[in-house]
This record gives C-alpha cells, sequence and structure tokens, in this order.
C-alpha cells in the first residue's frame, strides 16, 4: 500500500447523484462541476432525478470507456444513509477497476461486498473524511512560499468558497498558486488535500504543515480554514490550522447579517475589527509578518445599493479590498496579496 | 461492552516495575505510589531490579489475593518496547481477571496471547492513551461549578504537578474539588481522565466539556493543562481544552530559566505578562470572567535568597500568588483562588 501524507485522489470523476430532486443534497457534485469541470467525465442518474449538472449522462461502463478514474458520491442523503439500490451500482463501478469517493460517514471498507469487488480489481475506496495515517507533530520551521489562509468568526460562512475565488483570481493574473483544501467537498475538488477536523488533536499543525509544503518564493498556497478560533466548538481546529499553515495572509470571511454563531446561538460574532485583530496577534506566533488582505462579504439577496455601500463603508473601515467573491470575484484581494505579500 | 464518557481504571493497582535499574523511566510508578498511595497495592519487580517505590513486593497472585483491580504497567521502555520477559506476567494477571492498563504507544488487544487471556476473564485492556468513542461537540454551554486549569508556554514545564498541588491544597481548605486528569500519567494518578491530545480534532473541546460536567455550586475542578497556545506543535490542543474548560481560574506554569520553547529552539518563550494576557484574552470566549489566579515557579536548584527575591518580583509584578508548589505547596493559590472565584 502506498503511504500518503495527503489524500489523493484519481480524476476524471464520475459523479453519481442517485434518483436525487433537491440540489441542496447534491451540493458536493455541483461544487465539483462549478470548479473543475476538467475534472469531471459525467454524471450517473438513477429514474426519478431531476437534479442535472449539465454534464454527459453515463452508465459505469461508459465512464471506465472514457478513462474515469473515480466514481465520486456527490450527494448527501439525508441522514448520511445511503439507499440500498446504490450499492449495485457503487460495486459495479468498483469492479470496473474505479476508485470509490465518498464524503460520508460510513466507512466504505466496511461494506464487505464493495471491499471485495474493490480487491479484486485493485480499486481504493476513498474516505475523504478519513486523514492519512503517520502525520507528524508540527515543526514551527518557516518554509519558502507565501501562503494565505481564509478564517473567519463562525464555520459555513464562506471559507471555502472565498479561497476557491482568491486562488482563481490568483491564476488569472498569472501567478503560480495552489488551492489546499481541508474539509471533504475541498478535496474533492482539488483532487488532494487533508480533512484537518478529523486528525488527531496532536497533529492538527503539523497536517497543516504536510498540506502547504515549502515551495517557490513567488508560489502561494491558498489554505481553505475551517472552524473559528472564536468558535466555542471548534476552536483549536482553527488554531492548529492557523499555526501550522503560517500564513502571510489572512482573508476574512463576514457576514454582516450574521449575529450569533450559527448552531450556537448563545455566542455573539465578534465586530469584524477584532476579528482581524485577533488572528493577527494570534497568527503572529509562527509568522511574524502575517497581515489581513481582505475580506470576503456574504451580501446574498442585499439591493445593490446597500451591497455597495456596505462594501464601501468595510473598506474604509478596514482599510483592505472588501468583495463578495460570488459577484465580483477575488481579484481586488489577490492584486492587494501579491502587492503586499510578494517577496 | 459498556460505554465510557472518560477512561476509568480499576484501583487499586500493582506496578509492574520490571527490572528497572533507572528512576527516570520509572516517573509514571514513581507518580501513583507519590499522588495516590491509597490505590497503590503493591510492585512487580523482577531481577536486578533496582527502582524501589517503597510498596510491598507482590506476585500477580499475592496482588489478587489482596483485591487488586489492575496491572499498571508503569514504566516506560526505551523506545517503548516492552520486553519480551514481561508479558508471560503481564497475560498471567489477565488471566488471573486483573485490568491491564498501559500507556505505551503499542495497543494491547494487538497481542493476541494478552487479548485471548483476557476475554476469558473478562479482564480489560485499558491503553490510557487511547480516547473513549462518542465524544460530543463543544455546546460552550455555561456549567456550573468552579474550574481551574493549568497552563503554560510550553510543554513539560508542570502543568500536572501544578495542577495536582492545587488539587490537594483546595482539599486541605476543606474544599471540594477534583482532579480532572488530560495526560496518562494523570489520568493513571486520578483514575479516570480523557488523553486530549489525542481525541480527533474536532471533539478537543467537546472531550473538555466531558471532563469536567456541571457540578456543585462550590465545587472547583481542578483541569490538567496540556500543550500551550503558544506552541507551534500544540496549540490547537491548548486552546480547545481551554474553550472546554471554561476555566474560571487559571494558573500560569512558568520557568524564569526556560528561554525557548523545549525541542522547539526557534521559538522564544513570551514574556510572562503576555502569557497571561494572551490566556485571558482567548479565554473570555466562554467565560466572560476568566482570571489568573497564581503562577506557579519552577526554581530548582536555585539558592533560597535568589528563589525568594523571584517569587517576590514576580508577585509583585502580577499582584498574584507566586510559588513553587515542589517547596511551598499551592496553598497560597488555593486560598486566592477560593477568596476571587467563590460564587
Amino acid at each position: 500500500m502506498t503511504i500518503l501524507t495527503r489524500v489523493q485522489l484519481k480524476a476524471p470523476y464520475l459523479l453519481l447523484i442517485g434518483a436525487e430532486t433537491d440540489a441542496t443534497y447534491a451540493k458536493t457534485a455541483l461544487g465539483l462541476v462549478q470548479w473543475c469541470p476538467e475534472k469531471v467525465v459525467g454524471q450517473l442518474r438513477f429514474e426519478g432525478a431531476t437534479v442535472d449538472l449539465g454534464v454527459p449522462d453515463l452508465s459505469v461502463a461508459e465512464a471506465a470507456e472514457r478513462g474515469c478514474g473515480s466514481l465520486v458520491i456527490g450527494v448527501a442523503p439525508v441522514g448520511g444513509v445511503v439507499p440500498d439500490s446504490w450499492w449495485s451500482v457503487i460495486n459495479e463501478a468498483a469492479r470496473a477497476g474505479l476508485d470509490i469517493v465518498s464524503g460520508l460517514h460510513l466507512r466504505l471498507a466496511d461494506r464487505e461486498d464493495l471491499a471485495e469487488a474493490a480487491k479484486h480489481s485493485h480499486a481504493r475506496l476513498v474516505d475523504v473524511r478519513v486523514p492519512p495515517a503517520g502525520l507528524p507533530v508540527g515543526t514551527g520551521k518557516k518554509r519558502s512560499g507565501r501562503r494565505i489562509l481564509t478564517v473567519a468568526a463562525d464555520c459555513a460562512i464562506g471559507k471555502k468558497y472565498a479561497a476557491l475565488a482568491l486562488h482563481r483570481a490568483l491564476l488569472d493574473l498569472d501567478v503560480d498558486a495552489t488551492y489546499r483544501a481541508t474539509g471533504q467537498t475541498g478535496i474533492m475538488i482539488a483532487g488532494e488535500g487533508l480533512p484537518i477536523d478529523a486528525v488527531v488533536a496532536d497533529f492538527i499543525s503539523g497536517a497543516a504543515e504536510t498540506l502547504s509544503p515549502p515551495n517557490d518564493p513567488d508560489h502561494f498556497d491558498v489554505v481553505e480554514g475551517q472552524g473559528s478560533i472564536f468558535h466555542p466548538g471548534y476552536s483549536g481546529v482553527a488554531l492548529g490550522l492557523m499555526h501550522g499553515s503560517q500564513p502571510d495572509g489572512f482573508v476574512v470571511c463576514h457576514d454582516p447579517r450574521r449575529k450569533v454563531v450559527s448552531g450556537w446561538p448563545h455566542y455573539d460574532i465578534p465586530p469584524l475589527a477584532e476579528v482581524i485583530e485577533t488572528h493577527m496577534m494570534m497568527g503572529r506566533r509562527t509568522n511574524p509578518d502575517i497581515r489581513c488582505v481582505g475580506v470576503s462579504v456574504n451580501t446574498k439577496g442585499m439591493p445593490e445599493t446597500e451591497r455597495s455601500d456596505l462594501l464601501q463603508a468595510l473598506a474604509e473601515e478596514t482599510g483592505l479590498p472588501c468583495i463578495d467573491p460570488l459577484v465580483d470575484g477575488a481579484g481586488a484581494i489577490a492584486r492587494y496579496a501579491v502587492k503586499h505579500l510578494s517577496s
């Protein structure tokens, strides 16, 4: 067995949608088509499916013929339970030699029929929630290359999206850049990464170091943030990730309408200035030159005037580029980062 | 199988010393005799052993007769490898129905002969480095009772010792108090606890909440700190532990002669005032009333004048009780904590 220091996936993917009728549950598959269409060979849908990713409908055999590397379970079924009817297709894909990629809570290898099928064809069963073995303790040693981390005062507030948008904006500027995924959907999009919140506590910053290794001085890693150093449940993940990533710059993801921590309503969201200052202070420990390079704002549904007034006010308050990546892209932050972080 | 929310051990213990000739490697056994002699029934030594814990030499059969609950592997052999000759005795203890308790890196259940022996007698094989399953995510909800956490700017600087000394000093004041262990030796001493650095990252603060549950308003939990929020390798553990513990008070363990992080020489130890202030700032997130209640200083080997001058200078600087628990005990911190933290 190959020893991997990261989860690494085999593209291109066939996306299993099942009979899904609600796009909300197909978020992973939709994210893959949006962010890495070049890695998607097709979709596999069952009778009754109304969700359409806009890519070719393929059977397992057709996908295999086109050189498909992995069948990706692209839907998160309610309760995490995969309908029985899916397993015959998943087994068929494993028998055809396709890796099976899952972000579900169940362990693929626990399905005996699937394990058997995969064994014969040497297909891998990849649970993207499961970190590889042998992660090191963080060394804290300075690495070459530039790093930007997306952070926030809460979870589920746009850290993955902001990182993907910033990565794309850097590429648009012809900057050498890599997206570093820390969560399951991000890992599927990038084709590799480390599920940082599933790592054993002692190895969080070591995992972050492994994820963004030394690189060319002008290369940028854009690291997907997880959790929040302010979060009563997930602060350990966030601080270890920041210390291990040693970011030169960080982008704060901000939702002005979110007043309390989602799911933890007894916790206020701290003011933006405090979010920036606290990350500066804690981040300096492993990178004394850390700075904030922008604010990624969720302005969904805001009237245009309100939106532009808000972004302008935030820009005046922070002196930083403030954008909504869904509307504006992250070009302004990319330009600011290249200007202020380049060696 | 019983579902445990913590690692729980069965006292009293028979301490396996083997043929140890170097007290350094018998630290766990020595700690047990020092801090919980009432839990120790005897020592089990092989020919050639020169380390003597000052407790009765017993065979497995003799210990079993005296109602022994567990055989504790009290030595950390060089390289973590248990000599072959030990296993026959360990198996004998398991056959006699004693739980086997280990803080070694190997998993006891991986020894087939031992697993077989334990199965027949219903002895448990307890790896104190392995956290129990089913830990929750931290809720951040305020719990009744008082909590004190020991913290520091580095590892291996006296957090366990300070917590044990403070716990004892609180009991000496007739305060209802519990020591909450987060590391392997601490867990053996307390007879229960959670190896916080071995928990999956998402559950660090949830584990800390589980470890110090709601209690009587006047009850004190003294939580053994792990890692450091300043540590490039272990900051995630330390912040999650602090946020989950919601300490009302914290004690800083301080070694004035330690200038850099042990094993991470490119990291300075921050000044004491910064250590206090940063813990205040980050700790406020889950306990707005957090305060520092004392400094536990390592003065080992210092001439008496230098020692008392140092403690006095630190007391003037911080306005807090500053003691060396090995010399002075932790009574001064206990009195300060009771005075300032009681409801």
